[in-house]
């Protein structure tokens, strides 16, 4: 891998892992007051579509790292409007 | 602009501009105690070294959209931390 390539690379690892305490964070608490439900609506359809533009470019590293993240974004939606 | 292209540019668009209601929210309310912080400084790294990413590969769409979102995920994160 090149270092172009590995600086990629952390950043995908980067954004994808950030939401796991967030999650961690709704999960414990089930505080989600501050937490904007219409970022995650939006944030979750941008992931999606990264996915579709992986899919289609045949790019799988982008697919594997925003199924991961839009399950995890997901997690964040559900709980916020199960606590709405 | 390819049907391929145009995705990952709506992608693109709607993953950054997620944080524009995070934002107001947080201006707003002042209240940031459900949001984590290890997620803001995790996703802060990692939009940072996209914007690296880009940068290296002359990707100016990649490079944009990343400087923006990351000054979006800096006033959460900068709010978050003068909450705690």
């Amino acid at each position: 891998m090149t270092y172009t390539a590995s600086i990629g690379a952390l950043a995908a690892l980067l954004t994808t892992v950030a939401f796991v305490p967030q999650v961690v964070r709704v999960i414990r608490t089930r505080d989600t007051h501050a937490i904007s439900l219409f970022m995650y609506l939006l944030f979750s359809l941008g992931v999606a579509l990264w996915c579709v533009y992986g899919l289609l470019l045949g790019l799988w590293p982008v697919v594997v790292a925003n199924v991961i993240t839009l399950a995890l974004a997901l997690v964040v939606l559900v709980l916020k409007l199960r606590g709405n």
